[in-house]
């Protein structure tokens, strides 16, 4: 029953969960000035410090939030509603996660320019025009270390470079525990990780803000985290958390080698079945990831015939599957709509085996096979080729 | 070794714990097509209708949020962005709590009007004020149900008549689990509740929104939650949230009975020390809040050697308690600084028994007298009176 929907939710580890126990019983609050307080404070900075090293940042330019949703809210809104004196112009990429495109929409229906970089058919973002792009009045620019749907990694210190001084976010949900993401080689001002894509626990994740970068609080309360996040510390979750990046630190290396060898061969096998194609780069992608599309057919179709087969998969983000739209990122990329409609995501983690991938190459063909029997379009092809 | 600080941070009932288990170790994103995802949709919408059940609303009018902070934020800051063509007067009273005091403020600098609502040496809001503070253009009147601080619970349903048809929103994170919260028989049009308060985990809470009542997001992502709350939702600590709900229906009643004998028993001790006054209403308030002053002493000071004895309380909201200020409620009730500086709140929970009332009423006299004979206005008082 291979689970290949890692972009979509991961098993907390047993570790993690172990980790947290003891702090679901234990009921202080980090501001209390108690000794029951004192050692909710110490396991919160415990973890602060382990969140800390794992992306080369110092435990000061870490603030905890409720996810990683949260951080590109307090990143995106925060930064520029608190910096708005010195320009109101900002650039996102165009296959950013929704919840950065959102933050940008709403800061453009609030008196600020957004531009959106574009991406070449791999998803690389284009350099040369995110140059151009660069106004004078260019506050912040919003760009992802990996693309969780494709899988395409950006080069962020050519990024870096090619904005000059200009304060760069860096939402590295997707690459963190698979790739290295170390916020000085990248040269990031600010940087989103969440706790669940490292099998931590869900509804905590982390900001790193670069010391000296002034934001703007999104959620207002008692001054906590530095007055940049209100709200009584989610203590056991910050555990968990830290206890996940420190065997991130660990494992992340063997592990993405692991996961690469079974990714290539997935993407191997899925290619040979005939009108299949990659989505992404080919060479410059995490290593978890498959993006295919399959013609002539719908992608929600084969989610749901695989999921029979007990293999669950994606159509792309799960945060924007609901809607009937075709995915920001594969039209970005160039898909025509019914490419886009037939793209399949298989992202791999730390529970899947090499039996998995043999499992998905076995149970598919026939489902794709069926699935184009019923298509009109295939038929039609299939008829005139023979 | 009595941990009397619940209104600070509680811990997580084993029940709940065990709830929450298995969902850890599940994947499922709610907004997942396959069987993993609607696994993990329908415990999560199980649990919405535990939750509305407690407070007798509709599964449809519950927002989860990250917790008590983040629904606060959400009914000011949402609803009064969403409903500012309507007018831009909104009134909160002088002692909420300290995220809806900062989300009136910020409002405050974004072009609304707020006031204040007095209220009375008990803590009460002061009725025929509150009515003359409504005006053409009030959009919001924010109350708690009752202070977490003092104990006082307020007239809601008599506050609901005096704004007419203003709409009502009330925090009732120091309610919940020990009077009865109906948002039916309360009249409000939006209700804050909180989990770790009623022994489920951090991190998440929820807002009721009545049908019909329009609010902005606070965080912006993938449309989770109807689009008023963005981030992919935190399932096991929902499901948790949903268990406390079930447990809190089925026993706080007896609990309620239970705690308010032994805080009586703790209030009447306390009040045998000399020069020691009660805050808030003496019979209107929370059956677990004992809320008192100590003359000529420091709060902190108490809170330090209680703690030394094993016995945890707190001076007022952990939420504030590193700030130097007093308390802004105990100033709202009329206290001196000297007096507010010399309050200590216990507040009972869950896991306290009898025999935590005794050993506090053993301990803390002894500590009261010594910390006097070092206070030069006790003893000056001492001289002048002996």
């Amino acid at each position: 029953m291979p689970y290949m929907d890692y972009v979509s939710g991961c098993p907390v580890d047993e570790r993690v969960i172990e980790a947290m126990l003891p702090y679901f019983k234990h009921p202080g609050n980090p501001s209390s000035i108690h000794s029951v307080g004192l050692e909710a404070r110490n396991a919160m900075e415990e973890a602060r410090g382990k969140v800390a090293s794992l992306i080369n940042a110092d435990s000061s330019e870490i603030v905890f939030t409720s996810g990683a949703t949260e951080s590109n809210n307090l990143a995106i809104i925060g930064y520029a509603t608190r910096n708005k004196s010195k320009g109101k112009h900002i650039i996102v990429s165009a296959i950013e996660h929704i919840s950065v495109i959102n933050c940008a929409k709403f800061l453009q229906k609030n008196g600020f320019e957004v531009d959106y970089a574009p991406v070449d058919s791999y998803g690389k973002v284009k350099l040369d025009e995110l140059e151009n792009l660069v106004r004078e009045d260019t506050i912040l620019v919003s760009i992802q270390h990996a693309n969780p749907e494709i899988g395409t990694i950006q080069d962020i210190e050519k990024i870096r470079d090619a904005i000059k001084d200009v304060t760069l976010h860096v939402d590295a949900t997707a690459s963190l525990g698979k790739i290295e993401v170390n916020v000085e080689k990248l040269g990031a001002d600010m940087l989103t990780i969440s706790s669940n894509d490292i099998y931590g626990p869900r509804g905590v994740g982390a900001l790193y803000i670069r010391k000296g970068v002034r934001v703007n609080p999104v959620i207002l309360g008692g001054g906590q985290e530095r007055g940049l996040r209100g709200g009584t510390e989610n203590v056991a979750a910050i555990v968990g958390f830290g206890r996940a990046a420190e065997i991130t630190m660990e494992e992340w290396k063997s592990e993405a080698e692991r996961l690469k060898k079974m990714r290539d061969r997935l993407i191997e096998g899925l290619l040979k079945i005939e009108d299949t194609f990659l989505n992404g780069h080919p060479t410059e992608r995490l290593p978890n990831n498959a993006s295919v599309r399959f013609s002539y057919i719908e992608g929600e179709s084969i989610i749901l015939s695989l999921d029979m087969e007990g293999i669950q998969a994606s159509t792309g983000s799960a945060c924007t599957s609901k809607t009937l739209q075709p995915s920001h990122v594969l039209m970005a990329i160039g898909l025509k709509h019914e490419e886009a409609h037939g793209s399949v995501v298989f992202s791999l983690g730390r529970w899947n085996k090499e039996e998995d991938v043999d499992y998905v190459l076995e149970k598919l063909p026939p489902i794709i096979e069926r699935l184009r029997m019923m298509s009109p379009l295939y038929l039609k092809k299939k008829k005139g080729g023979g």
